[in-house]
């Protein structure tokens, strides 16, 4: 077995969270080890525009030994991590390495969350990760070439018919996204099929979309949805799927070979080898400094971690991860100094979603921002935090492709499939 | 089973050959039905810059729909072509359809030739298409990972030696790629790592490289790729392949992971499903004017058709198969009116290879360019020849900054793999 001689900070993830955290202790000089399963930072928020056939798979995915080129203070393994001993202080990985660790952050993100439902992990789509996006991409694709030599009305009405399940802002933004692949592209690309031949069901439990946004918001979203032709069904479930239907809660049924789940996300447990104190939430109860409760080198940030603020859970979302990194790189120095240690608050600078061409939602501040201000708003945001300059020009080019000539190019299907993992 | 109404000119394959065809005929308002296993065409040439994390896939392929978009009398089908009933002038595909045609032009291409070596076909990466290209990528990336947390000196050599099977141009050209993307790029993403620490080995069975062009041209790549560092073996065949070595015919082993197939190609046969007359090569063959041999109405065109001129068969490259293309669909046009037809003559514009930054080979005419001047032709001549305003202007981009900044940004490892077929 392999034996790391690096006992600085070991980051478990390569996220929003890990990677501020890591630029912001590897700037001080501090040993760091970041340990993630893919080799890149995915730029997530922007993943259902390469499901959606509009952005490569490059646009949103910055090398992390780019981040870090030339520190040599910073180490990267490409590995999965296995189990934490925290009595001798090492992280395990899948390749067999033993890191040990001085302080360990943990800030492993999330999964898609099917409540159980075996069936429908089975089924479903996810849009979690790069393999997801471009499964989905050659899936939907796929659909249409089915369509055009389907058997019947009926079955080509099922390829044409895609759930997308959760109106949080994975599901409102890809559901956006499609009905603009499908209405703008792909109508042109196939003779004989109409805009209205194509269906799109959006599938949320609660009484609206977006109900992390103020109410006007999430209804203003619903009604341009609505105007898009999306069929926005409110209040129901998803309680069962075949190779050809979706049951909702109604007990109605909607026949579909694509069942897309944005319906929820999961603390990743690492396959269950962390046993850390957890919240009801399953992400772990961390203390106001972001230590993982019981533990006084064991940090926890981003979606992983259940901070409370006023009582509630911070939102998974990119910004309070962020902030949470840079607050525990800050705090692991003030610590090692000797310092006194503050508690981490999170500023809250907005929440942005966009539903397509020329029309978003935004919070920022005291503004509920709506249609053409609030897209112009996310899009400002977005290319603002774009890792790395190329990519941020990269993405507005072909931003700018789309928006003038109607057109997304990266319209193809591959024989490629999702490794097995 | 479905049954298509289409009795036009049916063509397999939407490669150079293929496309040219297709397109002619259509302008004509003749009705064609093109039939791919994939939905892209692939600009084949540029295959090894995907390959060495140069380009995104979508630089280089081009839905085939969107070629033909708006012309009505087109028809695509994604399917596999299984057979040809030349009595009953039908194509059978993998979903089960029947195509009817008229005229049939076989432009499909050709798979990589292991020459019977299944063992070397299960070791070996190939360089043939979209998938091999980004699974080759993905193997190379991960090679350097490896090499970061090999158990010895020996281990980590193995996983830092590259053998490239084939000294025709994807063999040059991919060396020449892979060479700059380790010295250049990861030589600065990994600590410890020295350019020298990497071992590229170029192994070509005749006495020199590209042997398809003028030798004074194949001298020089030779010397070119020497001086860049890759170990150029002639003379030499693969003997034998394990997980950890290749063995050459001269009874020396090379150490290494990774062996690079480049070494041949055999004409497509569907997998041995058309039974048509063939020659040594295993190329159709076609009679003056490119009809398969014995029939009226079955054309043979591009790689997979043996085409004699002055009495040698023309070279499996893009420029024949573009110029076949377009003749086949002008010939079908006079045979329709009942004109007279003259027999395929191939003009010769000339010949490239890159061996990297500012190096290439050209034949042009009765000019031989090497060096800068050849690199300058061959940029020009690929970004003409590069289907689609929009993907021009991209890889021109993505050139130029790699040019200007020396700086590859899609090196990511995807946890993708390739479909089973």
């Amino acid at each position: 077995m392999a034996q790391d001689n690096d006992t600085g900070v070991v980051i478990v993830g390569a996220g929003f969270g890990g990677l501020q955290c890591a630029r912001a202790l590897a700037r001080r000089g501090v040993r760091v080890t970041v340990v993630d399963r893919d080799n890149y930072h995915l730029f997530t928020p922007l993943l259902y525009q390469v499901a959606s056939s509009l952005l490569n798979p490059s646009d949103i995915a910055y090398p992390v030994r780019a981040v870090f080129r030339g520190q040599r203070n910073v180490t990267f393994r490409l590995d999965d991590v296995t189990d934490v001993d925290v009595g001798r202080q090492v992280v395990r990985t899948g390749s067999g390495l033993e890191i040990p660790y001085r302080h360990l952050v943990l800030a492993c993100g999330t999964n898609a969350n099917f409540f159980g439902r075996s069936d429908i992990e089975e089924r479903a789509h996810g849009l979690k990760d790069l393999a997801d996006a471009l499964e989905l991409r050659n899936h939907v694709l796929t659909c249409f070439e089915h369509a055009v030599t389907a058997s019947s009305p009926e079955e080509r009405q099922r390829w044409l018919t895609f759930v997308v399940v959760g109106g949080g802002p994975t599901g409102v933004e890809y559901a956006g996204a499609l009905v603009e692949l499908v209405r703008l592209e792909m109508v042109r690309d196939y003779v004989g099929l109409a805009r209205g031949d194509v269906r799109i069901v959006l599938v949320e439990g609660r009484d609206r979309v977006l109900p992390a946004f103020p109410a006007s918001l999430g209804r203003d979203a619903e009604r341009r949805l609505r105007q898009r032709g999306i069929d926005v069904r409110l209040g129901l479930l998803v309680d069962g799927v075949s190779e050809h239907a979706v049951q909702l809660s109604d007990g109605s049924i909607v026949e579909a070979h694509t069942l897309v789940w944005a319906a929820g996300v999961k603390p990743n447990d690492l396959d269950g080898a962390l046993e850390l104190p957890r919240r009801k939430s399953g992400r772990f109860e961390v203390d106001p400094m972001l230590r993982v409760v019981g533990y006084d080198n064991v940090w926890a940030l981003g979606d992983v971690a259940g901070v409370l603020q006023d009582g509630e859970e911070l939102p998974m979302l990119a910004p309070p991860a962020m902030q949470e990194g840079r607050y525990v790189a800050r705090t692991i120095i003030r610590l090692d100094r000797g310092q006194e240690l503050t508690p981490f608050r999170y500023h809250d600078k907005g929440i942005l979603a966009t539903i397509g061409r020329n029309a978003a939602v935004a919070k920022v501040g005291p503004l509920a921002l709506t249609g053409f201000i609030g897209w112009v708003t996310w899009l400002v945001v977005h290319l603002y935090y774009i890792i790395g300059f190329r990519n941020r020009i990269a993405v507005l080019l072909r931003w700018a492709w789309n928006y003038v000539f109607y057109d997304r190019p990266i319209r193809f299907i591959w024989r490629i499939a999702r490794m097995k993992e």
